[in-house]
């Protein structure tokens, strides 16, 4: 699979030893027993850790999910001479980053949880997709809901095939998805 | 916003009057308490049956879910004079459906749960998504990879909103699929 390359830590304030560990865990749980499963009480005693410890940092599951997520992602990597180059290398990489173990999981399963649970929404909107939003809206140059329709298109479609297969999209498809995303920009 | 025309039941063995109680207390279950807690128990103690009643037809929460959503669909309505017309009308008949109380939850859910378990995807594949796959496939005169490819885009599309504002895409942003959607068609 022709990967993006590896994103680097975001820079700001260094996570401690604690949320690597419960990060870690986490992605961990959720790649093994599913979503569902994989409660707040596991994955504690999965890292070592008191529930308590994971309830002082994040409020739910869905909270701690989220930054689990934020932290695996890292910055996009937005970058190519072109938008059509930005916006294929910014596909790429999502795709790689959701075929990682326990990232499609933990993604679907926390925008099942939000559908009814406007405070995840919340969190969600505001620390995981609106980086993202910001950056590609600057580096596209493309309105706020043009932005939002094509973090839907791509992430729902890749999203919807590991819930249909179990699986990663495959080159051809990802290929498929960038170029009909490529078309649709005006 | 523009619903396709409501489908009607599909032809075959009627379902029971247990079945049309039990489908309608699960998505009533889903649409107030989530996903994640509507379980079982909760389904059955609202439809007013015993648990044992559900699992007899049902064999997990997937499975049930599955044909919830089977019966709350019905037949796509696969008719138009081109293969534009009758993606496009396909389109807004399931964004329509998805945007109906329970139904987008439920739907998200099950495809979450399915990331983990491939008996249920086995389910999903077979009960929920090849009847509209070989329709599709025979409307459009497309290949199997296709059809899987566009509703992956469409179906994710629409879970993704779901997910991210807790309400169905409106339909500025359904007119923006379909026309993605139709560039695409060779």
């Amino acid at each position: 699979m022709a990967r993006a390359t590896t994103s680097t830590r975001p820079p700001g304030r260094p996570r401690s030893g604690v949320d690597a560990t419960v990060f870690a865990a986490t992605l961990n749980a959720v790649h093994e027993l599913g979503y569902a499963h994989a409660t707040v009480d596991r994955i504690a005693a999965a890292a070592g850790v008191a529930k308590t410890t994971i309830y002082r940092r994040w409020p739910s599951k869905g909270a701690l999910i989220t930054a689990c997520l934020v932290d695996a992602f890292g910055p996009a990597p937005l970058t190519g001479a072109s938008r059509e180059e930005i916006m294929s290398t910014a596909i790429r990489w999502i795709a790689a980053k959701i075929g990682e173990p326990g990232i499609g999981a933990a993604f679907a399963g926390v925008f099942t949880d939000a559908v009814n649970d406007s405070a995840l929404r919340q969190i969600l909107s505001t620390q995981l997709q609106d980086p993202y939003r910001l950056a590609l809206e600057e580096a596209l140059d493309e309105p706020e809901n043009r932005v939002l329709f094509f973090i839907d298109v791509v992430v729902g479609t890749l999203l919807h095939r590991m819930g249909m297969t179990g699986e990663p999209m495959v080159d051809a498809d990802v290929d498929a998805l960038v170029e009909m995303v490529l078309r649709a920009l005006p």
